[in-house]
């Protein structure tokens, strides 16, 4: 993978509607920022949103962003089989891709990093709708694609008022399981 | 104003943070998918974006967008003087500018729309968090820019269960007040 902070880094988040990956993503532009960074995000509607395929783009640079739309993905989060069939081949060679174990088990590439997101997020936060936060958690601490304090930040500045200490286990889970795999 | 539909067409919503400008970008742009179009919403954050100012371009085009960003916009709409302020040499000469007239004051165009999006929400909607909404039906009904039957159709979609009434309401009173400037 290419590191992140030399140049441009782009991080796409896919899956289906209903799963967080809008918030997902402005959160790990929000992120960038504290770290000092740009960020532009941005999602497409149409005919290649269609079939329940959710996707929203995060470029992240220390420069100005001219060009907003990911081209050669760095990072790519699959939370579906369609979103994952649909964007795989826009991973950079040198990209990593991360899907949701139990959602997607057609993966082209074998270096792909399987972590059950949705299931972690029921058993150890009580509902899937933290399996976005879980991803982000992993996805980070895969990447280092923005500082863990930052993503931190911005994480609880953005959340229902009572629900921090479940997002931040929601990360920690994430984070958690992203050093597993990495060690595995 | 260039006719929407004719190629592409520029949205710029503009204000500050908590006004649900993003919420009315991604409304807009469903709305323009359920008319058969294409659509992509993009925000920046960083440098840009700072100063309590939040923006969000919504590109829409019967033809693939192949660039996201705003690049020369038909139609801005600024619910905030530092909003309005920043983005308005963006328009074009033949835009349209649209603004909150309680909350922008100073406009450097004779021809801006001025409508009390804000106090026209707690007036008639009972709270300040439906001007997005009734900002969204000024705008549609002064530029066309999608059918009113996606946009209504959009926001029924999306907003919470129990508050489709009131939404619709402030889609109709929007929608009155563009009317009466119009005629004015």
């Amino acid at each position: 993978m290419r590191e992140p902070g030399a140049g441009r880094f782009e991080i796409r988040l896919s899956g289906s509607g209903g799963q967080g990956l809008m918030l997902a993503g402005k959160l790990l532009a929000e992120a960038a920022v504290h770290d000092g960074k740009n960020a532009v995000q941005t999602q497409s509607y149409g005919p290649e949103a269609r079939g329940g395929k959710s996707k929203t783009d995060v470029v992240i640079s220390d420069g100005e962003i001219d060009y907003p739309k990911a081209t050669s993905v760095d990072v790519l989060l699959s939370m579906s089989q369609p979103a994952c069939d649909e964007y795989q081949d826009s991973l950079r060679d040198d990209g990593v891709l991360i899907v949701d174990e139990r959602l997607v088990s057609d993966v082209a590439r074998d270096d792909a990093v399987r972590i059950p997101f949705t299931a972690l997020a029921i058993e150890e936060c009580g509902r899937q709708l933290f399996a976005n936060v879980v991803a982000l958690g992993a996805l980070v601490e895969l990447t280092g694609a923005v500082s863990w304090e930052s993503l931190r930040s911005a994480v609880l500045a953005r959340v229902p008022r009572g629900t921090e200490d479940v997002n931040e286990k929601a990360l920690a889970v994430g984070r958690e399981a992203a050093r597993k795999v990495s060690r595995g």
